[in-house]
Parts: structure tokens; sequence; C-alpha cells
């Protein structure tokens, strides 16, 4: 019998922020295909039977390409294995799902999709920055800082002139080139703008300055995030040009993580209905 | 001793779409504040010791007001309790936040903000709709139908003809303007659209349909959220015009939730790090 592929969010590193599906299908997985941006401290949770690969394109591996990726995650399914495709924040986000859902699709693997908090909702979190407002900012626009020429470019004009707030997923460390395309999108130097480096993390800094003086920012650690509006005034305003991240596990008066109650309370009968059918069957 | 807030998002309505951080501060709160949109499997997790005030906007208590929420959440907190302002989604995006961060500032109460899975991100795994694509789509915008005149309509337009994906909250059930809005900002009729209706929920329901003939689609329950876009022909295949959802928890192989491990992996020392400092103190 044919395995199944999970393609799920591991939200933006704290393990705190992995949802509860997530954490359950890690606990139960044969084998997890993850990016370089998971944390170590999320990988730990998988169990030791199953077999992990590092499948990531960015450090040292640079040369596996999509194909090897689908054809692995594929191959393991085939063979009866439970496979969790594991991206960093939500899966669907830049992260070249479609492809990977493509080729499961021509391979007629079951799959099914896990969604994860997005890193730009946890940025914003901890520089708490609302990323909509309803005086400053209506719309919420998640692009990346590199686009083709042609159409690509004038779009990019269009989203980043749009009055929306913007977050720039790896804009990278050439921060004069980000610079120079916002303003030529119509945006004016005095607007606020924030980098985010690792957000959730406790390596977690950020720097707030103006697209004016972007270029002068200090290059934090990738993965980095930029956040552009207006609503960018609005963040925590003890937040020094430059901060590190709290711990993992913030401050709360408790005695411990109640775990047993997850068992309980949100895999109880009421809702594990129809457990061994495919909700696309 | 003054009490924290915690604004928490509570994810798309699956109780398995919690963050595990959202999870433990929900079992240990003294006090929730939640919109109407939060799920009722999700109130359930609430310890039934909790003060549960249901704050919402939309149905029943039409008259309270923003200024209302902020007093109620301002003096429970002021009155030593922990105070969880729980709201559907991701508490930064569409929620009016910022407002209830800028009063938490002004009354000199702490607070930290949880990230959750936004409602789009939901709809677009139960649908399979990548929301980015490398040859289809290479930015998202979350947007709402109703926009102001002037700059904010201009703005609208440029948002929606700029090629990127866009998902619209709050669509409504007034079809007919919102297609009208999308062909004025230059979408052709061809456009391919997504209405999701409670996402991730056993109740949800999805309708494929273009821009053209989106005025003859069913009138789905909210709350509902309308993908449009390129990558919406990469959708399921099997899905039919309108599908109902699965149940809340999927197929998955496995005997228990294994929720003793939560705590030992998740909860352990290595995390558990200056777990009464503030960490933004």
């Amino acid at each position: 019998m044919k395995g199944k592929v999970y393609l799920v969010g591991a939200g933006p590193g704290d393990p705190e922020l992995l949802t509860l599906k997530a954490l359950r299908l890690l606990r139960t997985a044969d084998a997890v295909l993850h990016d370089d941006l998971v944390t170590p401290e999320i990988l730990k949770l998988i169990p030791s039977k199953a077999q992990v690969h590092n499948v990531g394109k960015r450090c040292g591996k640079k040369h596996i390409v999509q194909e090897e990726i689908n054809f692995l995650m594929i191959a393991l399914a085939d063979s009866g294995l439970s496979v969790i495709r594991l991206k960093s924040g939500d899966p669907l986000i830049f992260g070249r799902a479609g492809e990977e859902i493509e080729a499961l699709r021509r391979a007629d693997i079951g799959y099914e999709i896990v969604p994860g908090v997005t890193s730009a909702l946890a940025a914003a979190a901890g520089a708490q920055i609302p990323l909509t407002h309803r005086r400053l900012s209506s719309a919420l626009v998640f692009m990346t800082a590199h686009q083709a020429s042609g159409n690509d470019a004038a779009n990019w004009r269009k989203l980043a002139g749009s009055g929306a707030t913007l977050v720039i997923y790896m804009p990278g460390q050439n921060y004069s080139e980000v610079a120079t395309k916002l303003k030529a999108a119509g945006l004016t130097g005095q607007t606020p703008c924030a980098i985010i480096s690792r957000a959730s993390t406790p390596q977690q800094r950020t720097h707030r300055t103006t697209i004016a003086e972007l270029v002068e920012a200090p290059r934090l650690a990738a993965p980095t995030l930029l956040v552009v509006g207006e609503v960018v005034r609005l963040a925590d305003p003890r937040l020094p040009a430059e901060r590190f991240g709290g711990p993992f596990l913030s401050a709360v008066n408790e005695t411990a993580f109640p775990a047993v109650l997850v068992a309980d309370s949100v895999g109880g009968a009421d809702f594990r209905t129809n457990t061994n059918q495919d909700p696309l069957a």
C-alpha cells in the first residue's frame, strides 16, 4: 500500500509556534524531508525511528534540484512510508509547494497540506507591528525582492506603490537596491521600515529605520524580512534601533505545559471522526 | 500586581491548527475575550475556572464598540488576571489589534502577541492552491472587499491589477460588485477564482469559478474568502465546483495524539530559559 505525503508548515522557528497538527504528524512520521530554515529545535521533535533528509537548497547542498526532492518524496511514499515534507513558515507561500503538488498528482500519491504560521506574522508579532490598520493600511502584500524584468517589475511597482503594508521576504543584503526600487514605486524616503532577523527565535533581532536610511542599516543574519509601511510607526516604542529577541518560551505564570490536556481536549472523540477517510476521497 | 494581556491568534477554526503556544496560554488563562469567529471547539479548551467574554461585533452584540473591548481587557489585566484576547486567524491581520495595542500601552499593561495561522493559509491548504508559484505569481495580497473611495479605490485597483494572487477577506455576498471591481482593475473575466467557506472546519466548502461567472456562484456561509489569480487553476483537480470539507482530524495512522511528548520535547529546559523575564524588559 502506498504511503501519503503531508506538506506541513513548520512555522517561523519557535517550536511552540508549530500547530498541534504539525506536531502530531511529525511524531508519527516515517520520513521527513526538510528545508534548511527549519530550526534544530523543531527537528529534535522528529522520532528517532524516522528517516530525516535535509533537502535545503541554500547551505551546503547547493546542487539538489526540485526534481530530486520530488523524486525522493515520491519514492519514499511509494514504498509505503508516511512522509512529511516540512517547510519553514507556511508551505504555500514562497515554498515551491505548487511544483511538489503537481509531481504528487502525476505520481498518484495521496497528500494533504497543513498550513503553518508564515514568518511575516511572527516577525510582526515580535516587533508589535499591526500589519493592517483601520486608518493606515487596509491591505497587506507579501513579495520578494527578486523579480524578473518586464511585467514583473511593473507589477512590483504597483504593489509597492499601493499604500499597502509590504512584507518583503528574502530581501537579501543589498538594501540599497531594495530602497531604490521602493522609491521608484513612489514611496518617500521617510516611509518607515523594519528589518526583522530570525523572527520568533532567541536570536531574533529587529532594526527600525526609514527607506532613506535603509542603506546604512546593519546586515542582520538571514533569514530576514523587511516590513515597509506607515504601520511600522506603531511598532513597539521600547524597541531600540536594534534589539535582541526573547527566549523561545516567554514569561507565563504556570507550573508546566499542560500537555496531557491536549489529548483530552483536542484529540477527543468529538473531532476524531472518520479518521480513516481521505477527506478528498 | 498587574496581569498581562496575550493577543493570541486562534487560527482558522480547526482546533488542531492552534499553535502549541496558543494552547498553553489558553489552558492557563484567567479570562478570555474572544471574537465571534472563534469556533466552539476552540472555546471548549478554555479551563472552566476562566471568565469567558464574547466581544464579537458581528452577531448579536452589535453594539459593543472597540473602546468597550479595550476597557474590559485593561480592567481585567489591571485586577491581576492573565487575559487572553483571542482572535480568529492571526491577531495582526484585519483584527484591529493595532488599536488594542495602543490602548494597552496607554494603560501601561504588559502584553505579548502570539501569531496564528491566518485563514487564507488554511483556505489555500484545503483547496490545494499554491498562493505563490514560480511561473504564475510571485506575490500575494491580502485585502478586503470594502474600501473607501478616493486613494483607497485607486490603490485597490493597483493591488488587484498587479498580477499577484489576491485573497479577499470578508468578500460579502455581493459577488457582482466584487467582480466589477476586479474587472475594473484590469483582470479578465476568465481569471479563475475560488470562494472558500469556513476553511479548515468540517463545514468547509469550496466553489471554483471565474470572475465572469462569479455572480452566479452559490452564496456560501460566512466566513468566506475569495482567492483570485492564475494559481487557482492549480487547485485540487478532484475538487468539484462546490464540495464539502473533511472532518477536523484527517486520516493519520496513529494510535493516539502523543501529547506527553509535547512537554518532553517542546517545553524542555533547553528552551524554557529566563521564563520570568519579560522579553521586552
